[in-house]
């Protein structure tokens, strides 16, 4: 097994349960890290500066961006996201596997600059229950609900450039899914490479 | 979760243990089928035809190939071996997941034709601990060992032509790993092109 930790990305609709699912990830499983992403959209009621996000002034993040500090950034309604590579590339280093929460675009760059990451794409278990559960908040109006719907139906486009699909039916079985997907990530013959080259070396000397 | 089994096959060393490691899967796992190759040589003394291989004329192994019943086939010191195909497509189609003991050669042709294959490299923890094993089995000639430490020098040269690679240390812990690699491929993007659509067109029909 490689020492080095893996880099996973996970995407989903809004109302996947993606965010609770990460949360039992890192509860219940201790060799992970997650990311945090800074933006310079001003922090909402109960958001905390370095919890949900880094929130930084667009000066700042047009450095991060020169000084080549992002893995990824996006632009979404004049705001900046971006995900910060030193936390990344030291966890990685250190062995833990690192978790993204971003959405496809920031993906897809992702998985272009850095081709072992893994893409985990997730979904609820039927169209039907992501209305259900987008409605049972009870919190949004109809048009912040039909906007999502919209925005799943694009979404969906693009869910077969993920590398895994996992259904979020029964949250203990999805976890322990996912955390089955990323072990044997580490198993990958892109994973080994030294290992390879250790035994070739080997096997040479005895002939 | 698609219903379509998953093809696997395994390739390593003389003296990796592959034998031993598919052996204990099939017992304690029940999703697995195993594929028996077909062959033109003679069966060894304890061999039984249709446990180990096969056992087949070169005329009836011929027309195998004609009417394109093998997925695979090679030829090694005059004798042909190949994997039948009826077999191993009812049992995907049944849902078992179906192990293919067979070399690099194998191996890559059945992963150009069903670019789903996992192939799964089975490597000893050292090239140490191959020699002793083989040298341990203490049924081989000087000249016998050699033979298969030259082999493996080659068949070390296309390690990384395979998807995984597991180190066959402990064997149960080899199997657990095996079995793990095995299951995620069901969540393949790639597995799951009919979830995918499905998704689509009932997201569709709520905008």
């Amino acid at each position: 097994m490689n020492k080095k930790g893996v880099m996973v990305v996970l995407s989903g609709f809004s109302g996947s349960g993606k965010g609770t699912l990460m949360k039992a990830l890192l509860e219940r499983y201790p060799n992970y890290a997650l990311s945090i992403s800074c933006t310079t959209r001003e922090p909402r009621p109960g958001e905390v500066n370095g919890r949900e996000y880094y929130f930084v002034a667009q000066e700042e993040f047009l450095r991060m961006i020169r000084e080549n500090q992002l893995m990824e950034h996006a632009c979404y309604c004049g705001q900046y996201y971006g995900t910060p590579r030193p936390y990344v590339e030291r966890q990685l280093a250190e062995g833990k596997d690192v978790l993204l929460e971003i959405d496809i675009q920031g993906a897809l760059q992702i998985k272009e600059k850095y081709p072992d990451t893994v893409l985990v794409f997730v979904m609820p278990p039927s169209a039907e229950e992501l209305k259900n559960r987008l409605c049972g908040r009870g919190t949004e109006t109809e048009e912040v609900i039909a906007a999502r719907l919209h925005r799943a139906v694009e979404e969906a486009q693009d869910m077969d450039r993920y590398d895994y699909l996992l259904v979020n039916d029964d949250l203990d079985q999805c976890v322990a899914l996912l955390h089955g997907v990323i072990q044997s990530q580490h198993f990958r013959t892109s994973s080994q490479k030294s290992t390879i080259e250790e035994m070739r070396k080997e096997l040479k000397s005895f002939t």
